[in-house]
């Protein structure tokens, strides 16, 4: 296949002018080799993770393309994060259409290279090819955590209580709106939503101070209940959340009402860390949430038992139809 | 988006099915985990690479799930193997639209199986999704190399000699008979060809074998003279190939005639390594193809200049119009 679509140069120009730039760790070889190589300092063990974001599927088209590759970034950076790992750097497979320009190109590069300085990441690798279908973004994230200390989902137990970070709901919230939900909203409280959706923000530098507290933590990707319901099952425990402690932005209230703490506890891409810890730690728990500037809620506890419920008030289970959002 | 297509369970379903069994690593923690974690053994470096085949593009809708499951896995090993670096495991990425069935799935699962015994790898962590696109299957492959010892494609001198492995153009001459072409052949030609464009076989073990013996090296995937043109580049000097040397099946010299060498020289996806290495240690080289089982042909030299020349009997430059093969 000759390069004759659009007005986009051939595949070497393109990671020459675009992504070599964004090469900045060593062991790229500023994309001029075949394979990237990285030397873990002693006593590190390597922590994988690899998350693909698809056109129409987890972003919309219309998206700018420097919020979607933030995203594809942030995805990831949330697992590593939630894990007590410190991320290292990516490895990028872009596969876009024709249609796609030069214009939106460059926009997301440029959203790569200004996530890349906060969180100390370089592009390490990468694969640019084209598709007949949507633009489909695979990203491997590679971090070190000190050997051992990954924070397992295994090690919640009763007893344990239920932390999140951040507010849960408003990415959920920011896809309702951008399908066309919340026409009653302020304007104000459309857009925060939406840049919610298009733009999660996972508390990366916090997972690391979790490392040695937390008995098990995941980051909320596939909703508060779901991913919760994935810590009992995998540490064999009961997780009970209190409906009315989940930490809703006044945005996502006012787009659900009343239902808003079940919508938002059954929503996804929040990007934040579910986390158990003993209640003995949870002083330690909170001083690092000041310490790291993120918001911290205790929102439930571990106990005896199977699977994640949702209580109310009083201490009645809501009925929640799924606990979770698929992309699949 | 609720699972309600064809015949295929939930994501969480299909996972636990087909792909947990597949991960064989500790540090793969049976897929129940967020992350993967990795222990480099103490004096290794870590080598990692990211390739993507998408249907339509990389391979063709009806080739055998198994095989594209196995191509997604090769093309990747590939670049490990040619490196000098051994692999230890994958992450996958695998996007599918509603209409691939369960059937279609258990093949391709069982494909990364097959392949996953005799090169000692495992499943290291996955993302599956829907895509409302073709089926785009993004690979990072993992692997060791002692440090400092990855072949790069930068070290070619003026005075090496230039090889290559195995036999050149056999996966273009199948996907031009896959696309209706070569009707003449003989049905045994057609079928041969058409299986080394479906199933490469990579000389993984064989880039072990070349460390600290080859001077640069690479693995054949834009083309024969592409690829010689990138270690050129990188390693600042002119590489000739000799147009009569290259290796070619008879398959391939039915197919395209007088042509032969030159369209090989220019097809892509042999998946074979090309390398250089000082005329001193050509004892050493072809020592360790009888070792390995590994074809290996002296097709050409490194000089003083730049860039890449074919040259016909006469030691004159056949003109090439392009020099390689791109899926951009």
């Amino acid at each position: 296949m000759t390069n004759s679509r659009s007005d986009r140069p051939g595949e070497f120009e393109l990671i020459a002018e675009l992504f070599a730039p964004l090469a900045t760790h060593a062991g790229a070889f500023g994309l001029t080799d075949d394979v990237a190589i990285l030397t873990p300092p002693p006593g590190m063990d390597l922590v994988l993770k690899t998350d693909a974001i698809v056109e129409g599927v987890h972003f919309l088209p219309d998206d700018p393309a420097d919020l979607v590759a933030q995203k594809a970034l942030r995805v990831n950076l949330s697992d590593l994060g939630a894990k007590g790992a410190l991320p290292v750097g990516y490895l990028l497979s872009l596969s876009i259409p024709e249609r796609i320009s030069m214009e939106w190109l460059r926009a997301f590069a440029d959203g790569l290279a200004r996530d890349q300085g906060p969180w100390e990441i370089s592009l390490l690798g990468g694969d640019t090819t084209s598709t007949p279908g949507p633009v489909t973004i695979s990203v491997t994230m590679v971090g070190y955590v000190p050997a051992g200390q990954v924070i397992r989902r295994s090690g919640a137990r009763p007893g344990d209580v239920a932390f999140v970070t951040g507010l849960i709901g408003n990415a959920g919230a920011g896809l309702e709106v951008r399908r066309g939900g919340g026409r009653h909203l302020a304007t104000g409280d459309r857009g925060y939503l939406t840049r919610c959706y298009q733009s999660p923000l996972p508390p990366v530098g916090f997972g690391k101070a979790l490392r040695g507290i937390a008995s098990a933590a995941l980051d909320i990707s596939d909703g508060l209940l779901a991913d919760f319901g994935h810590m009992a099952q995998a540490s064999g425990v009961k997780i009970c959340i209190d409906a009315g402690r989940i930490p809703l932005s006044p945005a996502a209230r006012n787009l659900w009402g009343a239902e808003a703490a079940l919508r938002a506890a059954t929503a996804g891409d929040d990007y934040e860390i579910a986390f158990a810890a003993p209640p003995a730690r949870r002083d330690e728990v909170l001083r690092a949430a000041l310490a790291c500037g993120v918001r911290v809620t205790e929102i439930g506890r571990v106990e005896a038992g199977r699977g994640v419920v949702l209580l109310d008030d009083t201490g009645a289970e809501i009925a929640v139809a799924r606990a979770g959002y698929t992309h699949f």
